[in-house]
């Protein structure tokens, strides 16, 4: 990887401000700016875009529409890549019902449960089909992206189904490491740890700097 | 901090699993067979839990009844915390329907919005309040955890009001970094930002083992 996890998560946050700007405001925007409204290292920003983009000029900075349609490009939001998602419970149906993803490059195709009342439904514009045909229609609608919104118990047979499918990419909401073959990358969404995090922070803060 | 976050992160994996098992099932288990279901590393497991639990017995491992409920309390799933949500947009609907919170010791007991629309309404059982409202509220409700989910450009202003009504933690769905006082805890969680890592990996695992 020749951009490090720490820089691409940055990234979204450039393109979220630039277009958070009002369309008939300056032509130009200089990495001091990004910076300091990010609340970011200047050094950092200018080294991260330089990734992405052609750099800008001095003492004019980048060019705001040249800049968007790097990072679009860089981040793969201008063409959208189609993903399914397995288990359409609360968690589930929360992801389905965000209406921001395709704005972020993903494309939610459709759904897969084994409860046989929301087998056949619609949630959030998307198809609910059976959990046992997360093969056949994977490899069907030639999708690389699979969600993973099962609980923990049920997650790696899932996942390997979605393996059998073609899938590559997984993005895991259950609490659970998965087990998946060298070519297929893996990444964790734990809610619940980060609670975990926010909440052990909270306590001790109340002991060190008191209840008000 | 006497754990650390990559421990913390575990913890509720452990809870998960444990009540995941059948009602009528063993009454002890062993660090090996949660090492073993979790695909974590059997020592790292035993200490984990030395921190939360009374570290079992050798030979018979841990009452499971007994290390679920240490497990509730270190978490603080055993009192569940009031929080706020402020945005009540996709995400913040989203973040509400989401049942499992309260499993995970977070009560959100209302919402706040700046939309005419949604002021005065009920999401998920939850009154959604005029943004307007938060400081003189989250003092009434006595709330300490804040959660935003509002779009970037305004996340600073909410945060503002939020700790100015005496919340201490801020959960932050908001892609952007916050500026609080020493007292007040951040957990910042990405979307787009976990989905750029995610797609890069996707992208640089095709190139490296083929499309198929």
């Amino acid at each position: 990887m020749s951009i490090s996890k720490a820089a691409l998560s940055r990234i979204p946050r450039y393109l979220n401000f630039l277009k958070s700007l009002p369309e008939d405001g300056p032509v130009n925007i200089s990495s001091t700016m990004i910076a300091e409204k990010l609340g970011l290292n200047q050094v950092l920003v200018r080294k991260d875009i330089a990734i992405v983009g052609n750099g800008g000029k001095p003492k004019i900075g980048y060019n705001r529409a040249e800049l968007i349609a790097d990072i679009e490009h860089f981040l793969g939001y201008d063409h959208a890549s189609d993903a399914v998602i397995v288990g359409a419970g609360n968690l589930g149906k929360a992801l389905m019902a965000y209406g921001n993803f395709k704005k972020y490059g993903l494309n939610i195709v459709a759904a897969f449960d084994q409860n046989p009342k929301l087998i056949g439904s619609k949630i959030a514009g998307k198809y609910v089909y059976d959990i046992a045909k997360i093969e056949e229609l994977c490899r069907k609608f030639k999708v690389r992206i699979g969600i993973i919104a099962v609980p923990a118990p049920e997650a790696q047979t899932v996942c390997n189904h979605l393996i059998d499918g073609g899938i590559r990419a997984i993005w895991n909401f259950a609490p659970i490491n998965l087990y998946v073959p060298k070519k297929v990358v893996v990444k964790n969404e734990d809610m619940a740890a980060s609670l975990a995090v926010l909440s052990k922070m909270l306590t001790e803060s109340l002991q060190q700097y008191g209840e008000d």
